[in-house]
């Protein structure tokens, strides 16, 4: 096992009718920016249960953040913030919303020329304001980790950005705030939280037991709730619950405790969002694949070993047991109504040129954190999922 | 899956070399009492490493607290935190260790008339000292939870009290400092934090896979790796690290979120240490079989569940595998050296009556949070184990 630290304080408040303990977890006379999305909260219920919840409370509302939370947007709120003295949020929404959520609290506090240096230049944020979450959308793990993605519209581009100090002090994990969710969303998410696992699992053996059978359980409980969820037309409690769970359980830090981690699929993954407004898990389902069978003789004994504890896959000649492997989890998601070619979206070679040469002027020779994921294999990489 | 709070803000610092890094995780100017043992830290150099990481920090040292750690020695520690005007603990050690360092924590603060009010009264604590710990034991999980046990010597009474004001600011896991253990030692450690595991685990069904793959993770790697740090004559890190990481996942909170927990066991047990000096993992490993074979039918769901995923035993009668299953349970205690049975401590019928007045007496129908281990049938349980 590697060295490693560990620390994640946020508090979670799991399951139906959570919502309205969130009173005893806010200051007292706290001045609340509730932000969320594109209004699906109002139709369901869900803000008109913070409200109830908030009686006595000082709010404002800020509506309107997008998929991929724009960097134009949010600054937006960052001025409400400040006009209004605004000294608590509270991000109503899924993954976009607690992303964009976190890039307000640290912006509204940022003190250099351009908060969206936050990202693009990776500077350090020293302060931030205080934040919390209701998670509406089982996906990104965004609810308890410190993570964030934005999007530069002007330049579409998309950055990542970390900060212990932009973990939200509670979240709430309402199973039934899920209820309402399109099945394209909840696909989304599944898949979303299942290549999070994959990104820190399925990469080198370090002897860390613990944390692969916890990798196993997640991986093994999206499959078997995930096609429960897709093939139900009335949401059941208990589906609802365990996927969120397990997302968040996906990307809170747990998993990737002593081991090494990849992300090449994400960081490639991106700009097909970033430039062609694909959908970040469908990006993720695309990417995927091709990028394990550029590694599949390097990674082999932690792909077999996944192969055997999730899939049941125990053929005695590897190279098939990789094949079929690919097959399966490719299978899984396109069974969830994922697409996942280039050409489902129109995007052609010359396109991947262009992504190609994104990565070229970064001036990097990988993609994710390891060795195996190289610049110069993009193409290939990209090509193969025409 | 139930409705279920998590919070653990326990910053943890895992790997060789990671005491070197305390002094960056402690206040300027801090005032530390650093607490441990019989001082066996002296011998392995582990108090050698922690003087030389906090040079240039004010200390005080206070050794002697001892296994099962008693309320007349933790007071001598109070009074030298209000004398010297303490303000920091930091304890070096393994549970019991920690546990008194909790005590310590909450003891210095604590305004009402007797300390011991915190764990006989179940007195709220309102406030404590910080503290962070250097785990040299990887056992009880106390490192990253807001439990402790206390004794009170005078009495023989042995009682547990929960806080959040008392998790460790930071704890160390650092495999190394395990390596002069004695081997009664790390097997009492690997069967406490097994129980820990089964205590929360084998109970009843609440639909939640994926804490339920965690919990058998970490079974399965404390008996593969808890058997292979009691065969070798040199400790192994990757042994020792992963012994280490599971002990602390075992009780950090992670595995009781949203399912039924039981810790009869250990209510029992704890009376056998109390009364009779029993080591509390030996305790653990008496009673246990007991409890099992009184609830086997009522839990025989997860009994079989724990049978296949954690043993591979899959008889088609359900009434023998759960036979099998309590035996290798057992085995597996009794092959790292455990003695499991009340005679080998020469404790006899008598004995057990005392025992079950003692829980009579607290006037509880039940032995655990469950219905289904009842204070009635304690004699029963006991008297099997003679």
């Amino acid at each position: 096992m590697n060295n490693f630290n560990f620390y994640n304080p946020v508090k979670i408040l799991f399951g139906k009718g959570k919502i309205s303990e969130i009173s005893e977890n806010i200051p007292k006379n706290a001045n609340i920016l509730i932000t969320y999305g594109g209004g699906s909260i109002k139709k369901n219920g869900v803000l008109m249960q913070v409200k109830t919840a908030l009686k006595g409370f000082s709010y404002t509302e800020f509506g309107g953040i997008e998929p991929n939370p724009a960097f134009e947007t949010l600054m937006k709120a960052v001025e409400i913030v400040k006009d209004k003295e605004i000294d608590f949020l509270l991000a109503v929404g899924g993954g976009s919303v607690i992303d964009g959520t976190k890039f307000i609290a640290a912006a509204s506090k940022y003190r250099g020329d351009c908060a969206y240096e936050i990202c693009s230049k990776q500077t350090l944020v020293t302060e931030a304001m205080p934040l919390a979450t209701i998670l509406t959308l089982p996906a990104t793990g965004s609810e308890m980790n410190p993570n964030a993605v934005v999007t530069r519209r002007e330049t579409k581009e998309k950055f990542a950005f970390y900060s212990p100090l932009v973990m939200p002090q509670f979240s709430v994990l309402d199973p039934e705030t899920t209820y309402s969710l399109p099945k394209r969303q909840l696909a989304n998410g599944v898949v979303d939280a299942f290549v999070h696992v994959l990104e820190q699992y399925l990469t080198y053996d370090t002897n860390s037991p613990v944390q692969d059978s916890m990798a196993e359980g997640i991986l093994r409980t999206l499959i078997i709730e995930g096609e429960k969820a897709l093939a139900v037309d009335r949401p059941n409690y208990e589906n609802r619950a365990n996927i969120m769970w397990a997302a968040t359980m996906a990307l809170n830090g747990m998993l990737s405790c002593g081991v090494v981690t990849d992300w090449s699929t994400h960081k490639i993954g991106h700009e097909l969002t970033a430039l062609h407004g694909v959908d970040h898990a469908v990006s993720l389902a695309i990417v995927w694949p091709a990028v394990i069978e550029n590694v599949r003789e390097d990674r082999k004994e932690k792909l077999i070993q996944y192969a055997k504890n999730v899939w049941n896959i125990s053929e005695e000649n590897d190279s098939l047991t990789i094949d079929i492997l690919i097959k399966r989890t490719n299978e899984f998601f396109t069974s969830l109504g994922i697409k996942s070619h280039l050409s489902d979206f129109n995007i052609s070679a010359d396109d991947v040129d262009v992504i190609v040469k994104r990565f070229e002027n970064r001036d990097s020779d990988t993609l994710g954190n390891l060795f195996d994921v190289k610049t110069k294999d993009l193409r290939s990489i990209l090509m193969s999922r025409l």
